[in-house]
């Protein structure tokens, strides 16, 4: 477990328990390579890294890709490769088996080409509820199997008075198998 | 990462996303003995053995202790010892560095058993408010630190019109570390 608060955050993280279902649903092994498609600050590159054989982060903005290299840095990550650029373009000539989205644009040809490379595990978090609707159409699209979770965590803090609860944004959590 | 529909279940059975984050919450190694008391149908006993060097399986109730040899068998763990009995004389006895908590009876006995055993990660899942309380209570008692979160997980079912939504019951997972 890594805490939420030891990561360097300046663009977008996600979050502990959505790392935590994220990571289960990808059925992580030491003979994985995975794609991380929009790897933001880098959570969930940091957490592949440390369970599978390698990772390839991908990210088109430029802050993600520094933030992303505080994180590797501050957790020594070693089998992470950075890619900063498009994912369509990234991904054609990279090999790997499963992938996690956090986020990305043109899902449509991403998707597509997940699916021609056969990818057997592909893990999405969404929020925008566009996003959610089109990602799963278009893996059904692709025969993928699917599994659907809306999760909505609130995390207690002590105030005063006890503890009251804050909640995260609901996130969609799509996770297609072959 | 087992669906839920994969185990045996004739008692209550920790779901998927729960196991999930329970996991993670729990920080398992290869090095880790866990004692699961209030085992159940074994949900969180075959995904523990599946990370940690040993786990002891607790219940009270013969159906459970049933139901988990059933599971056991079905995923070939063979790193479980079985215990059907009370939690707080089994514990007693036995050595173990993480604590999985499903349920039980006499929560003060067994908490102030795994604080004098210094026991450095607890994982509770709680689903009546006063139980959540009182288990708050006892870890701060004895100068855990805590982290609580109240996980709403719905998962997706493919109707006639498209995807409806159908919700687990709020579950607090209660984690508390020296």
């Amino acid at each position: 477990m890594i805490p939420d608060d030891q990561f360097v955050k300046r663009v977008p993280l996600t979050k502990e328990e959505i790392r935590a279902i994220s990571l289960y649903k990808l059925s992580l092994s030491k003979d994985d390579i995975v794609a991380d498609i929009g790897s933001g600050a880098g959570g969930m590159s940091v957490e592949i890294a440390l369970r599978a054989k390698k990772v390839y982060s991908i990210d088109l903005n430029r802050e993600a890709i520094e933030n992303l290299k505080e994180n590797l840095k501050k957790f020594n990550i070693k089998n992470c490769e950075i890619i900063h650029g498009k994912a369509e373009e990234a991904i054609k000539n990279l090999e790997f088996n499963k992938a996690f989205i956090g986020g990305t644009k043109n899902i449509e040809e991403i998707i597509k080409i997940l699916a021609e490379k056969e990818v057997s595990h592909i893990v999405a978090n969404t929020i925008v509820l566009e996003n959610t609707l089109k990602i799963v159409k278009l893996l059904e699209s692709y025969n993928y199997k699917l599994d659907i979770v809306l999760a909505n965590i609130s995390k207690a803090k002590k105030i005063s008075p006890g503890y009251i609860f804050f909640s995260h944004n609901p996130i969609y959590i799509i996770t297609a198998l072959l």
